[in-house]
């Protein structure tokens, strides 16, 4: 069972009138909690105050989400952090000093299964498009329903991922992962100003790589470019890194690039505060 | 205040693991309830039950609304029908036997204010451009943070509302209503192919105009167009027809066209069963 605490209180409900549940009005982001540890806090943290800032929304205390979050993940956990605009009345329009609503939840820690981070997984090319909004680009809003029609694109259990384009076919980004492709010794992940969310675990992974003098290219990157990809793989702070191995005819096995994020990812988890 | 029934059983809140919460997963209606006749149910249920088909969640039993409708609201209130895909644990994939969650919410109906339909209003054009996304256009879903964020534009109390377009110009909606402009005798709404909500309001008014031999074209309007307008209106299932008597430099007073919709619509609320 999850476990809640919202504005700081133990609750299995929330206000029927909060503008979450309204108008999906407010954001939030999901980190990995290990004994104790909120790992990559610091990025989530910091896109969630970016987040809070592009919908209008006072960003919490940082303090405060930390000191929830330990509270209700002593040990192990995956922990998500909701911040909607509040409670209101009917209606888009909304009072100024409308208090936010702050939710955190912590989710018992599944069993890892290690083999997809091994031996990679296969993907699919989602038919829904994503539309172009920059507004929100990026945000991790709670307006996700064009995720949630992706993924419910297919049931095969042995697919694990959807890319989803935009409607120029650049690839934007998986329905629960960020993209990233190795092609001829570069690296690069999609350009995410028109729409896609910033995951933290996409940015730790850039950070690690300039850390080790590797450029990673934020750029276009057309679907199609992918079939001459040395190497893909897809990141996400509760799955971690995952190679892709298959994305319909593309194939190939784990490549060295993947390996080394895999590694430093690992590394910069083990030494977090 | 306002009162509320999930699935059925009078309550305040909602399950917070509930997916309208966490991702916009579902969809809403909101109607007027006038002595106890909920006002154009037919096409609200039809829209409804459109919306749900079009995200892939099993729409509610009509006569189990109709009935919580009645329950909720005896005599006159403002109504929202609320169906989400219901409650799951984290991730976008959900189970295909997932119970919806139906929120039945009724608020009290405030004093109408004849002032905005008999004067009309002041609009203005926002600066948000809508995203396109044909697979979620004419739904009402929960995601809707693009209203909100337009909505957000202004606070003047002296504009009542903001006209949105889409990337190419061309005017969709207003942030809470559909629009119609006449124009050299013809009548014409937007387009909601792309992006936008088809309004119930909308589609009566459409209704009772060809009704009178009246065609209203359905097609791209460039906002550029609306400068050449003879009239313009909003439509809303609330607040009813709204004439709009200036928008940025144009300015017209209320037109023939407009006062016959709203004579046809006062005529169709005072015929509903």
């Amino acid at each position: 069972m999850a476990s809640f605490l919202v504005n700081g209180w133990p609750a299995q409900s929330i206000d029927t009138a909060d503008r979450g549940l309204a108008y999906g009005d407010g954001v939030f982001r999901t980190l990995l909690v290990r004994e104790g540890r909120p790992l990559n806090w610091s990025r989530h943290h910091r896109l969630l105050v970016r987040d809070c800032g592009m919908v209008g929304i006072d960003p919490p205390d940082p303090g405060l989400v930390l000191d929830e979050i330990r509270r209700l993940a002593p040990m192990d956990a995956t922990v998500k952090v909701i911040v909607t605009r509040g409670s209101s009345g009917r209606g888009y329009a909304y009072a100024e000093d409308l208090a936010p609503t702050r939710i955190v939840v912590a989710y018992p820690s599944l069993p890892v299964t290690p083999e997809p981070a091994q031996q990679g997984i296969c993907a699919r090319r989602c038919d829904l498009v994503l539309g172009e909004q920059p507004r929100l680009a990026g945000v991790k809003s709670l307006n996700r329903l064009e995720n949630v029609l992706a993924r419910a694109e297919w049931r095969d259990p042995a697919i694990r991922e959807g890319f989803i384009c935009d409607a120029a076919g650049r690839v934007i980004e998986g329905t629960m992962s960020n993209v990233f492709l190795v092609r001829a010794g570069t690296v690069a992940t999609p350009g995410l100003t028109r729409c896609g969310v910033i995951g933290a675990q996409r940015e730790r992974v850039r950070d690690l790589l300039a850390a080790q003098g590797i450029a990673c290219a934020e750029r276009d990157v057309p679907f199609a470019e992918l079939a001459g990809a040395d190497e893909l793989f897809i990141t996400n702070s509760v799955i971690g890194i995952w190679p892709v191995v298959r994305l319909g005819t593309w194939a190939r096995p784990p490549g060295p690039l993947t390996r080394l994020v895999q590694a430093l990812v690992a590394a910069d988890d083990a030494a977090a505060p």
